[in-house]
């Protein structure tokens, strides 16, 4: 493979931890894709001539096919899926072959190839988180006003509506698929015609292949093309922070699901069964989701170590940039799919989720607002009335809306029977109507906002 | 602090991990901005009167002096900078100060506060970058024609020019910064007004406190607001890369200024001495601005760690967000500016420079496209003649312009005299005009286009 | 600092790079001890007098005590912990203290230095944690018959006590100290005498410096000596492990201390309130015992990243390995004595633990095995029937023993009343006599090895 | 699978996000060992009569067969190894197959097997280090005495020899053996007999159990034995250790192999060719080696990660404990094994090293070595005169040995000729005496240690 001048066979073991045609095969189709637009630039440019394009062209769309149905034979001495297909293509086409990788070199089409690899995942990550938020759009709107308690340190805080809960994860999406949308745009520049590092004495057009793929131009520099994989990085991180987002739902709903908490009912298709306890009905699907954040926070480390100190151009350390995006990209459409799915089929125990709003206190804080709007207390001090009228109701055993009026103006004169108005959960979920609250009528605008937004 | 609720004090080792006065100090300036912007919006919306205002604006100007001039005394038995300026607060103007905390929540503020300080890191961390491309920038031009070899796995491949080197960096800082920008616009919406984590009954207006301090908007979901730290982890993200790309440098400045390399001279004000070696002129700051890169990783791994699994809103654990951004933000400046200082000071050796890159048969390339040029000798088996020719040059113990034309015409006849017109490194580098070469021309011209995007 | 060979200053950038005096200054226990070791040996081996020996020691403990008081003055031009000393003991006694750095150099001080720091570092943590498992044992023995559900995906599984959920942490705890134990063996090897890297051509005696040291003996090679810190990097990990332990555990607590669970109440000592929600009662020390296992884990990759591709000997590089230990050590005494607090205050809410692992079908598994026992079903047929039982407790809306034995019998005839003596959580927990089992009389031998071995 | 409970099937990404038997059917041997050491327990126990004792055990004999000829036909929708295993053996043998999950749990089962596979994967590795630490000891021998510069900073310090410098790494890896050897031993306490969490009713005996598998012990509590993940990430912790290891002697070699340095030449065998520029030898393995400390820290981070913050017993999360050890257990044998064949097989370039220790006023110490122990002077002092002779002879172009003997008097006029004698590099290394120091005659006796102690 390397011409003339080497004389021994590489050790086996050498071969065995050289050798990436087990992985980076799954570049067939971007490889093939950026080789035909290669050869049409060459054409065009007359570097080679149209004839041997033709054949050229011509041999690699037979390949794709033989890939695409899997009667490709791979050969594991020729080491990549570059050389593999390169050297189908000299069977199929014979010397013509030999003119495709003019003005070119592994470096620049390795970059370009994994390019194009990335910005399909990119697109393909976005169309499932696109869905997911849509299945959760679905179901907060069926829980707009479903009252839950909202929680703080998982201590009851004040209630809330499931679905102003579910929208908050609509966002944090949302700024995930504009993560996406930064790092595609980013990355849409083309590393082809860099050649080995130092761009090529061919009369190339590199806007020619740019636009054939469908980049914005080409890369600027050809020492950073074939040296960068920030776009790998990228992708990496953002996947990770999808992770954590979806992680933090699956908590929810494994905590949710806990016959303590009772607040939702998993399907049965998400959950799994136990060997030897019959009744089990366990969060699989969202526990698995939960965990996958290791080895997609492990897949970023990985690849940041290895580009870590790397001097420029292109070292044999990049090839492992493939496998930890090959398998971020498989896990995290796992994750999303699968929330997607969960979301699609849980539901939600309304009468649980709303007693649990009534217990604890929850709308302490609105006695503390009313104190303050309508006796003019400053917030400090209704703070703290407010918090020795809850005393009062954990040392009598009873609902904040059961004290008797009596025993509350001994705390603070001036209170009058209409706070026991703000007292009901419905009343205090009614009242947060600031703009991104959570009262069922904010919830209701906001699911429209965020359909027009992100669908 | 918490009412009138608690009857016991916390342990002192409650005192100790729960206190974060001692780091969140930090944010004061961010502290007491919102808070104006808070009470500037209260009075506008009449929640409070505008003397009330006026009163607790005057206050927080008074205790921003007193920080900014170190006059402050902190209480660690008020926890945290939002408490003990609330508490100065109180001290200064007496009840009004009470009213400032109406219809906002310290999870509501902490968010604004750090987003507000996130926000600054990503300006001036902007600011260190660019001086870093304008340093890089004029070295380019000083190097821009200097002949190198270009190296890929740290051995010689082909020739180039420094100023195409260092014009890499520019382009890998140029992406850094577009991160940066993309951040900050995403992170540029407003959690105040999101209270605990429900909203409020105030009748608050956002838009207002949000066009105060410089936002875009108010965030969407009150649970989102106060759950969300995306912001601080991207931000986090962006400075690995950042130290990632600078660690590349830092390893080439080492290996460069190795008495074998003997490419550049670091400047005696970025390296250092030795206690028992007094000949030694150690890149010290190369050393550290590579060494950095692992804590940077640590605190994005740190952060991405905390969220993961977290269930909303608000939990303490959130409170480990800051040190991670403080430690990222003094480290990643640090790195920067002393990278500047080493590109500003360092001086190229073009002699040894130009010999390295004369030897190791760096043109054995331009032969090969030499052959395909001018003989329309397939590429590949152009490669595999030059590999020939090669091997008879290193048995030869010679260089390629040294080989006898009578020799090289065993392996390959038809070659002419004039293949020695492409084997010396200046018309080597001279003929690498595709876009992205690196030929002095395309350098100069790359540079005028570089000044011109990022400066 | 460096001789008479440098010219100019170094760059302010560059100063405050390269300046380790603010954290370094942690190490001035060991960096005087170490000294003085090196000077007794120096003395011994006649490389030096005894008189300039004694007034370096002198000197020596009249700065350890200037330090100690708080009385030293740092002097940042000098750079770091052993300059400073170095020169404070110049200042003392004049020409001697030239004499005490011969035969030794700034990297195997550092690394002796470091290494004396860790042991410390070791040894205080070992403390920690038998204080906790000390907590634990006793938590464990006040309830080793209080019956709880043992979950298996946060579902309820089967009933345990909380005696021997308590004894499950004891023994990781117990592992963590024996990793403790391994590691502090394997570091006790003295890197003094390794010099700069090569050893020195002074008749010095480094069995004599490893005795006075506590060191078991000198390290073997002088260029792994300096380059090595393993030492710190396996600390970095057990930190990460311990608090990976805790972090569940504090997991634990806040969900048992959650409103729906109510197992557990957390010691006001170990919670807090909230500004705006009065009846919060928040386990913010069990959060924030949960979330510095990022930081921790950030520590231990920031070490791992810094060493990676680092070439023998020494680099400044290394100078970054301070920083993420004293942090981790200071963070997991934080945690670990935290956690030891909590255990020694809460109380479990018997009633409701107990009242939670009768629900759910805790006993289901105390049937299949029943099944097998009396009826030589097999065991997965066993599991099978008892599914059909579970399925049909939970239509009829009634617990395992309400079932009405006709109804049992439709879905396997061979049963008998014997069959309700196992439903019982009581009989479910004290059936569980297998080694390491649940059984109350197990957890109490439990208890007494455990404190055998342990404390 | 999960009796008669359940009336959905899964959803297929639930199958796929579920489905493990890709990855553990890796744990085919270990799961039927521990098996028959299961059934013949309950044999013993009585439990099970003999007759169905000896149909599990020839039954699970044959299917070890099938797995290993490949002849096993896997069905995804049992979903892992286990029940893969169970269902065929049902199959072979009836009725008896249901008897073989007595008394224990998938929970315990998974647990034992992945231990058994973890500890056979620490025995792999330790050969493979033992085999590197032989590798690196033969070529210590061979060049014992081979002079070449130390480095710090990767600037000339001092002269050593190639074999001590070999020799660091020999010790490096003997202390991660050790590390395996402890963690062997803490991990080799039994799983088995813990049954889902709780233990179980039936009179097992786990001593049996225990011995028969090669454990030294029964795990001593139930919940801890289903829950307990440390070995798995102790391990991954062990293995980024060596990798760290590894990689700073791989980017060694990569600098070491460059043109400018030319100290070692690597076999064909480890290196390959370029596509491009037919005259490189890139050393791949090198750099392979190093990169894959990327993944290997990815994988502990991974495993990390998903335990942080998890409830007792065990979770689905925990399924992600497999594929990080396992992708690292194949990944450091490619790493140990590759550096293995590199020391085989290169070779050191004695002359270009020793030239380069001549260089760069290697000896200088020497000079202020001798200046203390002829002249008295303290050692800072010495330094500094050295520092002025080195200057001296910069500033003259030349080496420190062609001074003329004069001008160094005017430096420090008590030098004599005899100074003369420590400066060529022989007598520098031949001086390193101390224990641990670089002089051929220590190497020689290094060496002869080492391989008492490691091989």
């Amino acid at each position: 493979m390397w011409g003339g001048h080497y004389s021994l066979a590489p050790a086996e073991i050498m071969a065995k931890i050289n050798n990436s045609i087990d992985f980076d095969k799954n570049l067939f189709q971007q490889d093939i894709k950026g080789s035909i637009a290669h050869a049409k630039m060459l054409v065009i440019q007359k570097i080679i001539s149209k004839t041997d394009g033709d054949k050229i062209i011509s041999g690699l769309n037979k390949i794709l096919k033989e890939l695409e149905s899997g009667k490709f034979v791979f050969r594991a001495e020729l080491e990549d899926i570059h050389m593999n297909i390169e050297g189908r293509l000299a069977e199929l086409i014979g010397d013509p072959a030999g003119k495709l990788h003019t003005a070119r070199s592994r470096n620049d089409q390795v970059a370009t190839d994994f390019k194009l690899w990335v910005r399909d995942a990119i697109d393909n990550l976005d169309v499932d988180i696109k869905n997911l938020q849509s299945a959760l759009l679905e179901k907060a709107e069926e829980y707009y006003n479903s009252i839950m308690p909202g929680f703080t340190h998982l201590q009851t805080a004040q209630p809330i509506t499931l679905g102003h809960h579910l929208l908050a994860y609509v966002e944090m999406l949302g700024r995930d698929r504009s993560r996406l949308f930064d790092a595609r745009k980013r990355l849409n520049e083309l590393p082809l015609g860099a050649a080995a590092l130092a761009g090529t004495s061919f009369p190339i057009n590199r806007d020619l292949t740019s636009k054939e793929l469908g980049f914005d131009k080409p890369m600027a520099n050809s020492l950073d093309a074939v040296s960068d994989r920030d776009f790998a990085i990228e992708y990496l991180f953002i996947v990770s922070l999808v992770a954590t987002h979806l992680s933090r739902l699956a908590e929810e709903f494994v905590i949710w699901s806990s016959a303590q908490f009772k607040f939702i009912k998993l399907s049965e298709r998400f959950t799994t069964g136990s060997s030897i306890m019959p009744q089990k009905r366990n969060p699989d699907a969202a526990e698995l989701v939960r965990a996958k954040t290791g080895r997609l926070f492990g897949n970023l480390i990985s690849l940041l170590t290895v580009m870590k100190g790397l001097p420029l151009a292109y070292s044999k350390d990049m090839q492992e940039d493939k496998e930890p995006a090959f398998d971020s990209a498989e896990n995290i459409s796992l994750c999303v799919q699968a929330m997607t799915g969960m979301i699609n089929d849980f539901s939600a125990n309304e009468k649980n989720m709303k007693k649990a709003a009534e217990a604890g206190y929850s709308t302490a804080t609105d006695i503390a607002d009313w104190l303050v709007k309508n006796l003019g207390i400053p917030f400090r001090q209704s703070h703290s009335i407010t918090g020795k009228i809850v005393k009062l109701a954990e040392e009598s055993a009873c609902k904040l809306h059961e004290l008797p009026i009596a025993e509350i103006k001994k705390i603070c004169p001036e209170v009058t029977d209409d706070l026991f108005d703000v007292l009901s959960v419905e009343n205090s979920v009614a009242s947060r109507k600031s703009f991104g609250g959570t009262s069922p009528a904010n919830v209701n605008q906001a699911i429209k906002s965020a359909r027009k937004k992100f669908l």
